[in-house]
């Protein structure tokens, strides 16, 4: 299937006419400026589906719900569920495809309203985040983690093979692709000393995540099973859950991690559909230990998404890609993880974004953080132009990449990319008991 | 200082103008019924603060903003700030206390339809959470269950006595006192079986918290002094953190809770001011390892607050007291408790709700749960009407109760309560391997 706009065709392209992503953009210049509304994107453009919705040419077909896409959101849309997602897919599909509707293709005005180049967007946060929830659904991650800090032999925690575990997240520092981010400052204590101090986080990492967009709500007390649950999945996302390793370390036990992830997780702008995804799906591996009912596929739900993390200082003059891994390379899928959060009676909303928790292929050249890439920090990494890296240091910028393959066109997932700033000042009064720096 | 509304003036009274708490109501009837506003309570009545702002007796005095108390949260009125919540609560007490201004006293017809009496008004939950986090900053608390768990002598984490140690909670669960909550299912696994099974919790908890109701939002990247975040606090609320002691168990390591947490958590449908808490400041114990200065406090930030819980069985004719304790048992104050949250950068928003963690006293008639108070079980607690109880059973109530005592006045909590109806029915579809019940 091809585009009547020349640039979706170019196999490299991540923005086909079959992807037909869902993202949040405002213009960088123009009366409109600084207006964000609901767009997609076809090849090297952004449509206006503001636009397209006021002329008619898309609808969600629900009368009494009112426009949804001149808004700042998308979760209006979103909320609306499977039915409509198709119907508006497919309307777009029909006005972007070759041999379509021509209602857009033939009508310049309307045309150049509507079909902005991607340099003249500015890409915001595609919905308002409900709540973050991040999984831990890695069986290599898991594993190269346990074996760091319990040994080989304990690595898997007892409930691992049994339960998709997962912790509350924060949702208020969930930003887009492109924002920076601070160094977080937090109390840091060596094994070897008396007290803890405070002050900027010397182990800062990345995590490789997909993050799944919960797009319908579900009931208080009522437990929904994994079919259900994968219906009410609107789409995926790239993201990083940047993560300080030794803040974490002092902290997170016995509760979990709470600063150590709280201070920012970076998504890529635009959403990917469960429905574009649908030619990609792949079963999760082979059960070690049999599931509870409740956590049963009734077929499969992973999708076969190749996965990159690229590095690079600020010095430096090309990026390193310190990763190639696949979404495959998960235990658990999203949509069990979906049904596990509702298993105690946890209502979901529209707008919730679930981690799926870093994703590590099986050798070294997949891992999905640094802290696994560096192996705690003994193996430092190399980059293209001779620097070494355990952890991230100041003005390294950090992108990820996904798409999937199709036979000649790939859904890509744009990047998901990062740039640490440095950590902010300490105020005298903020000052604690301080070793250094 | 009296009111001209004399239930208020009852010493027993937990409404007193001293108080001037903050919450949402609609009626019971009449054709304003369902329409939720703002309101505060005086003696036995609610008072309507939409049309008192309408009618200009009562305003935030930012000409920019509008109207705040005609909407069903007090998230716009509480995103204003200090200035204006005294301003606006400085007006309410001169329109409600005996000598004051005499506009709503005189007027019959303005006060009929502003004062309405408690019995016809249906409380809702009074802000809208934007995101919830439980600490755990009780010490009795805290050693309690580190014993029964881990020996006296590990009982308290090394980390306790340096971080207010927390975890992200649910929002889309918190409920306002008197939903009837449902006990929930999950996995559970007893420690000599070899796999899990999933079913209803069996060890279905209380604990007993206050809950800090954050005003001002704070940015991203820019931590907050404990003097700043003391400011930032709009009031108190009741808190029940629901627990589901036996999921917990199974599931927490190495993440921290999650669904044993996530089916419910119940708050009183008043926001008692810090304004209205200012007679009643009181120090956090003394410490027994110093702060790290971020964490160190410029004055008195608990509360002298009275607290008590009571049980009722469905068949029941009385409830027991099966708690008395006070505030002031934290380790941590919630201002400690915020500057902590916001020491990584995370950015905190208007709305957001903090959990104090169970507040034990030092005697067995003051622990803050059922798990402290029967020992992990072992100990049966034994009702007014003969029943024992170690958890808690479908049908019973749990209220809890709070209240500050003043010379002659008490600025009372109200009530936050709830019902344990059983689990819901798993459908054959999510039954797991099922051992039991």
């Amino acid at each position: 299937m091809k585009s009547w706009i020349e640039s979706a065709n170019k196999p490299e392209s991540g923005f086909p006419v079959q992807n037909i992503p869902f993202g949040i953009a405002s213009l960088k210049a123009g009366p409109d400026e600084d207006v964000r509304r609901c767009v997609t994107a076809i090849g090297e453009c952004v449509v206006d589906l503001a636009k397209l919705e006021t002329c008619g040419l898309i609808s969600t077909g629900v009368d009494d719900f009112g426009p949804v896409f001149d808004k700042p959101e998308l979760n209006d849309f979103m909320s609306l569920g499977n039915v409509v997602w198709k119907r508006v897919r497919t309307a777009l599909i029909e006005l972007l495809k070759e041999d379509g509707n021509s209602a857009l293709r033939e009508n310049g005005e309307l045309r150049q309203q509507v079909i902005i180049p991607m340099e003249n967007a500015v890409m915001h946060l595609p919905f308002r985040i409900a709540e973050y929830t991040d999984f831990y659904a890695g069986r290599q991650h898991a594993t190269n983690v346990g074996t760091m800090f319990r040994g080989a032999e304990n690595a898997l925690p007892p409930n691992w093979l049994h339960i998709p575990i997962g912790y509350n997240g924060r949702a208020s520092t969930v930003v887009v692709s492109g924002t920076p981010v601070y160094r977080p400052n937090g109390q840091l204590k060596a094994p070897d000393a008396q007290m803890p101090h405070f002050g900027p986080c010397k182990r800062l990492d990345i995590e490789l995540e997909m993050g799944a967009v919960v797009g319908v709500s579900s009931n208080m007390g009522e437990p929904v099973t994994v079919a259900q649950a994968d219906e009410m999945i609107f789409g995926y996302v790239l993201l990083n859950d940047w993560s300080a390793r030794d803040i974490q370390a002092w902290e997170y036990q016995p509760l979990g991690p709470f600063q150590a992830k709280a201070f920012a997780t970076s998504i890529s702008p635009w959403i990917i559909t469960r429905l574009a995804l649908e030619p990609f799906r792949v079963s999760t591996p082979e059960r070690e230990k049999p599931l509870l009912d409740y956590l049963k596929e009734p077929g499969p739900m992973l999708y076969d998404i190749n996965l990159e993390v690229e590095m690079q200082s600020s010095t430096a003059s090309t990026p390193t890609t310190i990763s190639r891994t696949n979404y495959t390379n998960l235990y658990y899928s999203a949509a069990q993880q979906l049904a596990h959060h509702t298993s105690s009676g946890c209502k979901m909303n529209t707008g919730d974004l679930l981690g799926s928790g870093t994703i590590s292929g099986p050798e070294k050249s997949g891992f999905g953080s640094l802290l696994e890439i560096s192996w705690g920090g003994k193996e430092p990494l190399k980059l293209e132009d001779g620097e070494e890296r355990t952890f991230i240091e100041d003005g390294d910028k950090l992108t990820l990449r996904g798409w999937a393959q199709g036979e000649g066109y790939r859904i890509g997932f744009g990047e998901c990319a990062g740039t640490i700033l440095p950590a902010p000042d300490i105020g005298s009064n903020q000052k604690g008991h301080r070793h250094e720096n």
